[in-house]
């Protein structure tokens, strides 16, 4: 017996909603097999409704550019959301939810700042919100969280998030160009927009790891209390130091809990990581989360973070499971998302303890680097390795210096102090070196 | 509102057994507050009920040594299978489906052998079974496959899927161990067991992608149509000619669908791959499951293949998502399983296209080598490169040869005609290369 047809309302057209308009189009026949019901695209709503017309993605009498028809349509059960933003598309999303109509969503952003509210709003009405594209793209690393996970307290989330930043830290780790030639590079292909800045400033990666982590640890953490650090004041003689020492630079998203079990950090920023972990191993355009549970140690999710197919993978697999009947059940059941849970304790960062890489401009004459690890000394922090290449080029000499473990508080203030000497020129360079947990 | 607790039973308190009554007392909490209900291990059936009640994992009422007590106890909804093997196990699930009750199993050689009769059984019964243990220990890889990339049409399945034999290569890799002492130094910290025959003839790992590839391609394949080659019959001297070549060795199973769309290959076998390849990485015990789908391209899922908590992280994930309402809604209303499904078209093993390494060995004078790739040349089969190293010990010589790709069957008919030239000795030594797709 084959049940009636699921009812799907797609807002947005664009990249990734003509690949959910082809997919649902190209593979109706395996989609009806796989749940036993025919998925049937009742409406579209985009702005340039000519152009999706003419795209040949969607019946013509289905496409609209008016919101109030597109709400209208009778028999649509599941509306998606890839208009992207936080204006317009909370207003859809509210607009779905409160008719009752689960919402599958690729949005960070809008999860990341208004996810408690939207999904308060979901369960009230009797819906759900289905968001394995918001992070990770076609990895489904949501699913791999919430369900596969179930049974661990997580520890620690380290992800590899935004593909924009890896294929130019891929670039400029692999061919030596600097960041500028790098991010020009990651353009023409389109790798990176036109207006790169959520990328490459890790504001979309720290959107990611709101989501990820509030998942993960069951708080309620949004993008703004994420600290981030992007990938776009990175100097290649940095890259090219930590190559020398066995360190790969990745723009990580980290989250760990505290050694308290109750606190967590959460943060976005560029690391050197050990040349070689299996996050050390994702190139280009690829992204990966490692998560550490309690009981099951480290698992590892890779695949592709972005592009139009692989994110409208995980789009319609979150409606393929809301049109099984299961998602629904799943997200009012488990009290997964952060609308039901308290704000997270966050670590003050100045006590996250951790290993840095410093590089300071020295000039060069005899007992500068003693007077720089002094300072270091004086604050009770130790040091694994200094390097000093032999000086061919002027007066001043790069100088780098890997700590031991240092609570960041006790390095950023010795480093402060480094930075008032006389015989050291401009600000040091401070990259943290990420110590991946034993499996 | 919390809602009425779930009653488990447990069968097998053995290593994993233990691992989930452990997890089942010490997360009680965090369970219930993730699900809503309380979880309670009401019944734990094992033959050694004094050691079971002596370790202290369960309170001394709930432990039984008899069956038919196990299986009368009221409220019990969930039924874990830890017996292991074909047969009491395959008695136990029986009874439990006949009874109405959800299934967790993590026995994979049960599901590659019985899988479509017990699927179906649970079918009728209203119930489910949920085996999410049975491959990849820890990793969510059946989570994923099923319900995170059901968008997808999967075209392969590259998998390490056993972790002792992956140690033994590692150790032989890593260490230049034989097989002989890799074997041995695998049992003594337990990551190979007394009686390792099952692990090491590739048999654990064709169980495992017939499971896997059943519910990848939407086919029903059992354990026996897989056809596995093990790692006990490597010889170092291969390892470090690929080493050599740039190619690591991995026990893979490989489930790929074939050009014409609709037959498949499976099997078992020791394979070089590129050393860059992500799956060359995983070390050790670590397992790892490469799936490419025509819309997400190459993802990748890694962690513990085994051991006492992570196989009890998969399974109790898989009692948390029953207990939650909505797997027993999943497992019915998608059609995933096998028992829905008809038999594999099973490629026919010699058109399978791919390239090889092969080691001959040769007398070592004049033209040898111009008669052994003269045979792969009659054949059509073209080199990619050729080895031999000077020759400093005795009268024969091994020689390395890599060819294109070509299809099994022209490649095994020219060794076999090399092996029977007097100027060879021995029977060459065949593996397969993979190049694994682009992603």
């Amino acid at each position: 017996m084959t049940k009636s047809a699921i009812g799907v309302g797609l807002i947005g057209c664009g990249t990734v909603g003509g690949g959910v308009a082809k997919l649902l189009r190209d593979q109706a026949d395996l989609y009806e097999q796989r749940i036993g019901r025919p998925i049937v695209l009742r409406r579209l709503l985009d702005k340039e409704k000519d152009r999706v017309i003419q795209s040949g993605l969607a019946d013509s009498a289905v496409v609209t550019d008016d919101v109030d028809s597109f709400f209208d349509t009778p028999d649509m059960q599941v509306v998606i959301e890839l208009a992207g933003g936080t204006g317009a598309a909370s207003v859809f999303v509210k607009r779905a939810l409160e008719a009752g109509k689960h919402v599958v969503t690729a949005n960070k952003a809008l999860l990341a700042e208004q996810g408690p509210e939207l999904f308060a709003l979901a369960r009230e009405n009797n819906a759900s919100i289905a968001f394995e594209a918001s992070c990770g793209g076609g990895i489904p690393c949501v699913t791999a969280l919430t369900f596969g996970l179930m049974a661990n307290r997580i520890d620690a989330l380290y992800g590899i998030l935004n593909g924009t930043c890896n294929y130019i830290l891929t670039e400029m780790t692999g061919k030596g160009k600097d960041y500028g030639t790098a991010l020009a590079d990651a353009q023409k292909p389109g790798y990176a927009e036109a207006d790169p800045t959520l990328d490459v400033t890790g504001g979309d990666t720290a959107h990611k790891i709101a989501i990820l982590a509030s998942l993960g640890f069951g708080v309620n953490i949004t993008g703004d209390q994420v600290p981030a650090r992007g990938v776009d004041g990175l100097d290649l003689n940095d890259i090219k130091f930590g190559d020398e020492l066995g360190y790969d630079i990745k723009l990580l998203a980290i989250a760990e809990r505290q050694p308290d079990g109750e606190s967590v950090s959460v943060g976005v920023e560029p690391c050197f990581i050990h040349k070689t972990d299996l996050l050390a191993q994702v190139g280009g355009a690829f992204n990966a989360l490692s998560v550490y549970g309690h009981a099951v140690g480290h698992t590892l999710y890779y695949g592709a973070g972005a592009g139009q197919m692989p994110t409208a993978s995980a789009v319609v697999a979150d409606v393929m499971n809301i049109a099984a009947g299961w998602y629904g059940p799943a997200f009012q059941n488990m009290k997964l998302t952060p609308d039901l849970h308290a704000p997270a304790k966050l670590a003050a960062p100045e006590s996250l303890v951790s290993r840095y890489y410093l590089r300071i401009n020295a000039i060069d004459k005899p007992g500068v680097i003693a007077q720089a690890t002094a300072a270091l000394g004086n604050a009770g922090i130790s040091l694994s390795a200094v390097l000093q290449h032999e000086n061919n080029a002027g007066s001043y000499v790069p100088i780098v210096i890997v700590t031991h473990k240092a609570a960041q508080g006790d390095l950023l203030a010795a480093v402060k102090q480094i930075e008032s000497m006389q015989v050291i020129d401009g600000s040091p360079v401070v990259i943290r070196i990420v110590d991946l947990p034993d499996e």
